[in-house]
């Protein structure tokens, strides 16, 4: 069986080819960044360009779509360039499954519903997304649960949780705050630092999208997030135990996600996934990781 | 005062534009597609590209953002054009007019909403649109309303009812039925034809152009739909009472969108603009202008 898996360079493209290839899948890492992984075709194009979604694709059984402007500083900067990639591009990979009778796992984001209108939020809760970010995985996701009532597309969603792990990109909330207190700086959080996350980590993502790949559900987006809400705040404490330094605070991040209560009820009943790392075990793994890799 | 209409060279953008004009705007139309109008500057030009929506917009006070793939059979062939001009084309509109502190109307649609959670539906109704069209018009929308809050744009967004009058484009149901009726051929409905439309009249939707233009209402939708919904076999019924001809059913359309009742209560509220033409004046001045241009 071979699968495609976008944005292999990335974060947490990386962890998906590497669980597939694990799984003993024939994994081809597309992505428009040179890299290259033990065990992993590498396929560098870029997906805005349907020739080279094209060419990737060719006979392939799966699409794993993680590939995706997921740099929530860098949509907002430049939204074009957020819906070439994320739209756009999406909709390339849409034409690319439909043509192989592909099967497509969609890296979507809890963020799309916005603010809550009651919680847990399930999977039939409005989606009301107000960041570029956010609004054009939206819009991603509904073209390809459109491409599946109107297209004969297979294909599923996963609202992702917001993702940990190994290799994390340096803008991220972890890195920032684990650099700044292993050099001694103040931590800055942005707003009151309440807002709560469910940190989910990347090997539990990563074998959503197996698992997802395996079933047979269609059409419909899934919530994949731990259990745990761990606040901002939460987050910074457990990092300044390890490496003491100043926690302050500062204004809120324009277009911060509100806090929101998600559930994953779907995934257990549907693909049978569940989160199985912990925050603290993710957390401890990540901060080892991070403090051997300098 | 300095408007560019996009879309201008199109049917409902043609409208849009000659109000501006006889208001007494200075209008450019923008286009891909080459036209001529009296008392319109005319631009040919791109809007997916950046340097050509840049190059229109430099100075203006205001942009009606009516161009888009609006043909929803096209929209549903060609998804990743629907999203690369009705996502990224909309974008780089933000950009200009963020750049030029010009306010920004949209041409947005009551489509974005999808099956009703309850009637009639106003601005609060979740949006879950489920064709390419309605998808990725939603998404420009987004995008417009997610930069009033990040980036000072200046904007609202009108959720226009079905759109009809002279020009209307061949493929359009008004078009299909009275053709086909004029020439004696059945006229083929496709589902069952109780499927309702609030018809709106394209003079209305140009004048709510003009009205939101010049109003300081930002970061809203607004819904711009005629009060009487009229089936889709009614339209047929009244246009066989002046071309007899057999009316026959076919299998409905796929993605076509369910009948919902649409409030226009907030668009008299915060625009002061209501419909004027009737349904029946409306049909009547489509006939003859139809017929009269043969």
């Amino acid at each position: 069986m071979r699968v495609v898996v976008t944005g292999a360079a990335g974060f947490l493209g990386r962890h998906v080819a590497r669980r597939f290839r694990d799984d003993g899948w024939h994994v081809v890492g597309f992505d428009i960044q040179e890299f290259s992984e033990p065990g992993i075709e590498t396929f560098i194009g870029d997906l805005c360009d349907l020739s080279a979604a094209a060419a990737v694709t060719a006979g392939v059984d799966a699409i794993a779509h993680v590939g995706a402007i997921g740099d929530v500083y860098l949509a907002a900067s430049d939204p074009s360039l957020a819906a070439r990639v994320n739209v756009v591009g999406t909709s390339n990979l849409i034409d690319a499954a439909i043509t192989n009778h592909a099967r497509l796992v969609y890296a979507s984001t809890w963020e799309v519903y916005g603010e809550p209108q009651y919680e847990p939020i399930d999977e039939r809760h409005p989606t009301m997304p107000d960041h570029p970010y956010s609004i054009t995985k939206l819009a991603g996701e509904s073209l390809i649960l459109a491409a599946t009532r109107l297209s004969g597309l297979d294909a599923v969603s996963l609202r992702l949780g917001t993702a940990y792990g190994s290799r994390l990109r340096p803008n991220s909330v972890f890195r920032i705050f684990l650099d700044k207190a292993r050099r001694g700086d103040p931590i800055l959080i942005q707003g009151d630092g309440n807002q709560g996350r469910q940190f989910t980590h990347a090997s539990d993502i990563a074998r959503a999208f197996a698992s997802a790949a395996a079933s047979s559900e269609t059409g419909i987006p899934i919530n994949i997030v731990a259990p745990e809400t761990i606040s901002i705040k939460e987050l910074a404490d457990a990092i300044i135990t390890q490496f003491p330094t100043e926690v302050a605070f500062g204004p809120a991040r324009p277009g911060d996600v509100p806090a929101a209560k998600v559930s994953a009820e779907l995934a257990r009943e549907v693909i049978g996934w569940s989160a199985e790392v912990s925050f603290e075990e993710g957390l401890e793994e990540f901060i080892a990781d991070a403090v051997e890799s300098r």
